[in-house]
This record gives C-alpha cells, sequence and structure tokens, in this order.
C-alpha cells in the first residue's frame, strides 16, 4: 500500500479554485448529443478536453468515430508498470424542462458549497477529478506512478451508438491492464462505495397513427379510435398492478437474489419514507414484494419517458388528434439479452395495436447489464484510495444505471473494470438543478490521485506486485 | 313565398370579388380565444367586424363583456315586422399544428376554387355571408325587408364563458322574434342542410404529479410510480372495449333513436369505407352496434384531446418525469346535465388515480346538448331559401359539435331558431387547412338573401303573416 503522499494532497488542495473554474468552463459548452443542433458544441467540448488534457501533460488528440469524436489523452511513460484506462464522457443529456432550473444550466454557479449545471456530476466534474489528479501528480513529482490512458467519450448519453466500433479502430489506445470509470454515485454522503453492478439499457419510441390530421372532436368524435386513447392503452399495459412488465419473456434470465446480496442490500440503510420524502411522492411503489434496493440495482424496469399528442396549449381545443407518441426505455439485468428484449417489447406492443389505428415502434440501443467481479487487485487498490479520501472503507454497491462502455470493456477488451464514482443520490442528474457537491469534488480528486498511487504495484497483465 | 329577386342575385354575383377581398381581410386577425398572447388581436377582430357593419349601413358598436367583447350592429328600420337575430363568431381555434398548414394559416390563400385559412369556414366566412347579404339588400333597395341585429362572438370556441352573463346584461340588444345561426356544415356538397340538434361540450384537464422534479431512470426506475404511466391509465380508461364510456351515470338522460330518426339516418348516404379513406383511418370505431351517424350526432362521446408529459425532445432521455398531463372533453346529448357529467368524470378519474402519485383533475364549460323544433315558420323561410339559393331542397341533419349561445338563445331568451350554416364535413374546421369554399360562400350569400326576404312575412312575436 503507498499511503497518502502529503504533497499530493497538498497539490490538490492547492488547486482546488482553478479546478472549479476548469468545471465552470466545462460545463459552459452544451455538449447535448441527443440534440442535432448541438452538433458543434459537442466537437467543441471534445477539443476542449483534449487541449485541456495536452495542457497537463497528457500527449492528447481527437479520435475520430462514426459519431461524434473521443478526447483522447495518454502518458505512458512508466516502463515496467500496469496500465490504466481511464473512461469518462463530456457529452450530457437534454436540459428540458428548462423553466425548473434555477440558474441557466450551461453556466455552473456555486451555491451552498455545490456547483449547478448540466453535466455537472455526469460526467465532466467526474472526468475532471482524473484530469486535475494527473495534474496533480505531474506538477509534484514530474510523473505518474502507473501508464494512463484517458478516453473520454461523446455519445455516452444516447447509448454509445459508435464506441465499439472505435474500440475495434483504435485497439492500439485502448490496450491497457485495468479499466477506471468515475460515472456513479456514492450510495449516500458519507458513505464510500465502489459500485459493482449496472443494469443494461433498451430504449423504444411508440407512434400511433389515426386520422391523416387532427379532426373536430365533435364531428368526428364517435366515429375514429382516437390515437391519444389508443396509446395510453398501450402505455398503460407496460406494468401491470403488481408493478411487474407483462410483456412475456422479459424476465427470462433475471437471477433471483443470492442470501449474500439480500444480506448486503439489509444492511444499508433504507428508510422508505424519507426516500418518498425526498422524491417528493405520497410513497415509495414499484414490484411488489421486493426491496426497493432490490428494485433499483438488481430487478428489470420498463419505463415511458415521454409522451406527447394532441393540443398542449392554454385553454382547449376539441380535437381527435391526428398522432400520438411515447418513449419508452428498459433498464435490464442478469442476463436479460438486449437484443431479445428489444423484439420482445416490440412484439408485445404491436400485439396491444387497435383496430382503427396504425401503431408502429422503433427501437435503438443495446446496452447490456454487467457485473464487476470484486476480488481483483484493482479493486482492493480503489477500496483504500476511497478510505484516504473519503475517511471509511467503501460499501460494495449496485446501481440501476447503465454506461454502456463499461459493457465494452468487458466483451471487446475482457478488462477488469473499477467503477470509482462519487456523486451522490440527490445530485438530479438527467434532470433540473443537476449539481455536484464541491467536497464530493475536490475528495474525489484526491481519492483518484491516491488511487492511482495505489495502482503503482500492479503488475502488467494483472494481479499485485 | 318571396322568391328570388334578381337584381338582388345580381348585387351578390357583382360583389364577389370584394366579398373574397373582405374575407382575407377578417382571416388576417388572428383572434385566438385560447390563447392570452392573442388577446390585443381578438379585440382589434372585434373592432374590425364593428366597422365593417357600420360601413355596410348597420349602427353597430363594441359591447363591452367579463371577457372578449361582443361586435353588435341593427338595422331596425322595418316597423310592424319581425326582429331577427343573427349569431356568429369572430374568434378561432389555434393553429398547432403549424407545420402541417400549406400555406400560412392567417393569411387567406385560394387554391381550387377554396379560400384557406384559420377561420376562413368556422365562423369568419359564414359571419361575412350576413354581411355581404345585409350589404346587397341596402345596395339594391336601400333597406331590408325585416328588423335585423348582429351579434357577433369572441368566445365561442373557448366555450362562450362570459355570453350568458352578456345576454342578461344586453338584454335590448338581444331581443328580437327569431334568431339565425350560420356556424355549420352541409351534410355534404350538394346536399344542403338545416341543422335541427347540437351536442353539448365540458372539458377537463387531468394532471398527475410525480416525483417534485424528472428523475433518472436508471436509478429511481422501479421505486417511483411513473406519472405517464399512471395517466395512461386514466386515459386508457375514457373507453371500453365496445367504444362505450365506462363513467357510472355517463348515459343518464341519452334517448335512443325513435323510428323516424332512425328512418332520417337510413336514408342519408354513408359509406363508411368513404368515410375512412376521406379521414386517413384504416377503419371507422366507435360504439359497437350503432350506425355511424347515430354515434356523431346521437351519442355522446368522451375524448382524450391532448397529453404530454416527459422528454419528446430528439433522441431519447431517460426519465421518470415529474408529470404528465392530459386534456379531455366530452359532448352530450339529449337530456345529459352538462353540470353533473362534469362532476361525474372528474369523481370518475379521482377515483382511477393510483397510489404513489398525485392525480388533480379541473374542469371548465358546460354547454348544453339541444335541439331546434323544426315546426317553426322560420324554419321554413330558411329551407325556401336553401332550396333557391343551392337548387335542392334541404334535408334535416344533427350535428356532433356544440354552439354554447344555441343553447343559451333557448334557455334564457325562448328564441326559435335557425341553423343554417353552409361549411362541408371536409372543411377541416379546427384542423390545420381549414377552407370554405367559395362556391359555398357565394351560394351561401345569396341563400341568406333570399332567406331576409322569405322572413318578411314572419310577424313580431312568431308566426307566419
Amino acid at each position: 500500500m503507498a499511503g497518502i503522499d502529503p504533497e499530493l494532497a497538498q497539490a490538490c488542495d492547492r488547486h482546488e479554485a482553478r479546478n472549479l473554474e476548469e468545471l465552470k468552463r466545462l460545463i459552459a459548452i452544451p455538449s447535448i448529443s441527443a440534440d442535432p443542433e448541438h452538433r458543434d458544441d459537442v466537437r467543441r467540448c471534445c477539443e476542449h478536453v483534449v487541449a485541456r488534457m495536452n495542457e497537463i501533460g497528457l500527449s492528447a488528440r481527437v479520435l475520430e468515430t462514426g459519431g461524434n469524436p473521443l478526447a483522447y489523452g495518454e502518458w505512458m511513460h512508466a516502463p515496467g508498470k500496469a496500465t490504466l484506462l481511464v473512461y469518462g464522457h463530456y457529452d450530457v443529456q437534454p436540459v428540458d424542462p428548462i423553466e425548473l432550473w434555477h440558474s441557466p444550466p450551461f453556466e455552473g454557479t456555486v451555491r451552498d458549497g455545490k456547483i449547478f449545471g448540466r453535466g455537472s456530476v455526469d460526467d465532466k466534474g467526474q472526468v475532471l477529478m482524473h484530469l486535475a489528479a494527473i495534474a496533480a501528480h505531474l506538477a509534484v513529482r514530474g510523473r505518474l506512478p502507473i501508464n494512463l490512458k484517458v478516453v473520454v467519450e461523446g455519445e455516452e448519453e444516447i447509448g454509445s451508438p459508435n464506441f465499439d466500433a472505435a474500440v475495434e479502430r483504435y485497439r492500439d489506445a485502448f490496450a491497457a491492464d485495468v479499466a477506471a470509470i468515475s460515472d456513479t454515485a456514492m450510495y449516500a454522503q458519507d458513505v464510500p462505495s465502489l459500485t459493482t453492478s449496472l443494469r443494461g439499457l433498451v430504449h423504444w419510441e411508440i407512434r400511433v397513427d389515426g386520422p391523416a390530421q387532427d379532426t373536430h372532436s365533435g364531428y368526428f368524435g364517435g366515429i375514429v379510435r382516437n390515437p391519444i386513447e389508443a396509446l395510453a392503452t398501450i402505455v398503460a399495459a407496460l406494468k401491470d398492478d403488481d408493478g411487474r412488465v407483462p410483456v412475456p419473456g422479459f424476465y427470462d434470465g433475471v437471477p433471483e437474489l443470492d442470501e449474500s446480496q439480500a444480506a448486503e442490500l439489509a444492511a444499508l440503510a433504507f428508510d422508505e419514507t424519507v426516500e418518498a420524502e425526498a422524491l417528493g411522492v405520497p410513497q415509495l411503489w414499484g414490484e411488489r414484494g421486493r426491496h426497493p434496493l432490490e428494485r433499483m440495482w438488481f430487478r428489470p424496469t420498463l419505463e415511458c419517458n415521454g409522451i406527447w399528442g394532441g393540443y398542449s396549449g392554454p385553454g382547449s381545443k376539441t380535437i381527435v388528434p391526428s398522432f400520438a407518441t411515447a418513449k419508452i426505455s428498459a433498464r435490464l439485468v442478469g442476463e436479460q439479452d438486449p437484443v431479445r428484449v428489444r423484439d420482445l417489447v416490440a412484439r408485445y406492443v404491436e400485439r396491444l395495436a387497435p383496430a382503427g389505428v396504425r401503431v408502429s415502434i422503433t427501437d435503438d440501443g443495446a446496452v447490456r447489464p454487467i457485473v464487476v467481479p470484486r476480488d481483483h487487485p484493482a479493486v482492493a487498490a480503489a477500496a483504500r484510495a476511497m478510505e484516504a479520501g473519503f475517511g471509511r472503507a467503501p460499501v460494495f454497491i449496485g446501481t440501476g444505471g447503465s454506461i454502456g462502455p463499461v459493457a465494452t470493456f468487458d466483451r471487446l477488451l475482457g478488462l477488469p473494470q473499477v467503477l470509482i464514482g462519487v456523486g451522490l443520490p440527490d445530485d438530479a442528474i438527467h434532470a433540473p438543478n443537476e449539481k455536484f457537491s464541491l467536497r464530493q469534488f475536490f475528495d474525489g480528486i484526491k481519492t483518484i490521485a491516491y488511487f492511482y498511487d495505489e495502482l503503482a504495484g500492479l503488475r502488467p497483465g494483472g494481479g499485485s506486485g
């Protein structure tokens, strides 16, 4: 164990203001990958990250892909040492509903010890933790304790459609002994955590077409099937009264918790009333008879993410609308096959299509669920670094989220991976007023700096030295 | 019977170009009553109508109400003659989805013998039929054959919320022997029609609130009830598989067709395949076992007019949204009481509210269904005028639409009413590319001019002279 280097810690402290400035600069670039109107911003963000990497002493460049480019930087001057591949993403979620933001989403604003802004924690802030830790190492010692590669992606928030191909294309750039991803959250403030499972992800868009144009509901109400009502029938059938997804075959490959998992969940503090209050709902709801943490981390879900059709302006407009549309997505676990689930849901929706309207469904994305092994020495190194950075040994948790590249690293590169993230559950990622606690950000930087030191003993090819 | 005055007909023909210009000018004012942003346009439209009334020889003024003002004009120089009250409206429906319009909605554009534009037929064009007919009479003879009052309302498309109060306030202005409303359509091209029943109207907005803000569907999918899915469950429950509205008590007061009504419906040409094709749907749909015309005119419906919630932008955004909203409205018939239906539906929706979310419903509007007696001499006068204007005796039909003031005239003033409209079923009212056939417009002007002559024999207080 390398222990804490006080000079390194001081360097991190000394640069707090500068690191916060860098985060504000990165937040200021509206790199929304889902919106084609922001394509130029996305590229600009990539180039900004590359420039920053070069500035701190990495050898960095833009790697083109079939979609948004990757920012890539490396420091490979530690012969005989293992190589760490750091992954993060510079793209962000859309900002709607914009009117609910208390400060502009693309203006990093500090209030109450937190920085608010889209991407503050997901994932720009956590990417910058690594760049700041690298900068601290190079400033103090002029070198890193390991070989290091940093890949920052621009399409994580849209399901990483071009990432697998980029990994194949740039095999050399991705060659490493272990990967670290900082795109997850801790279980709670003061409960440092290492994430060991991620859910998979698939999404669909359902469109129901009725009359060729919006029609007067007085004249035609009663003789045409209402597309909104037809769509509502489909969306209402995504769950049964017990909170289960009634799509035939949906739960194939979903494992039941084993005793040790159940014991781990039971050991974590979870107060349903407190959680419901924090979320602003009258009560939690979900699959009957299962613990909320099991539902969040180890059970699949199917959710409607958006719906629209007909008139939504002020007052009333008495029409039978021409069409209605919904976006839905599934989170997957265990051995659920995303491609198979994609088809199962599509066929289920098509079978629900009522007479009198036309139903079409398109699908996209296929992120596999993944479980990270806990017994790798890099995981032990991360645990020691977290304890040094946050003052407590971490717990092992799951997450309901999905990170496509984690599955890619597992499947294409066979890389052991460490999911070392320091967000908090109330960070409002993907929502208005996303924030990153400055304490988490600054302690995270130190934790990452220590983590690199802890990895110094890792032998190339895996195992501790 | 007065017959056709050839000089009057020629005056109408001679002014075709001018009448078309007037219609374009009126369409150019975006008097959308549902949208507060158009409040100034609404008033400007009222003032424009008043100015035009004065121009053609009426004594006109703006009548203020609790909402949008009325345009009022009168010509009361036929002592001993009956007084006709003409009603129409100058406000229009919203224009969304704007991208589906082939020409700007507020620019009257003539193509293929039709004028396209919001309000072209509903109801600006039909209001102008009366003003043009009055202008022809005054141009040819310097006088009208009857006393005449014209009231043009500015809130018909939002349910006439201030009309009843205005009728009370301006009792003198509304005093008349008979009312004529030109805000309906003929059964088909070449099938001149007089409408004898109108459905009533009530509308609601349902809102389902879930988490206090949009939440990450990975983190929270599985533990919170999805507000869109909860709303979908409610909207899906507005109809059963037989197309009936399962709200308890909803059908109270709905009469079955009597034999003569059934025979009248059966006598009207109706081809379901042709209608489905015209509407662009695979097949018609509605209450099982009932004729489509019965469903349109004599059966109540409950329709969802709009729905929205969550993310509707490009790509995907994996959230459990904070809320979802739907607009619904009911068309009523027979003795259905709008106020009672309002409560029945609200209570039904509240009972459907699932655990884990908050459901609220607001209601608005209460237009009674109405049946106009056919045996009044003014109806016979209208029938003769239609035969003179369109070359065939009219049929009697119902309409699925609702016109609040018709119910008001019946209830508050006890006025006999004639629903003499010349729109066509494919006019796309309330929809993109609303149009008015120029042939209907010009023949309509003559029909109205003849109608005034036909009313000359009507005795004040009713009955024919």
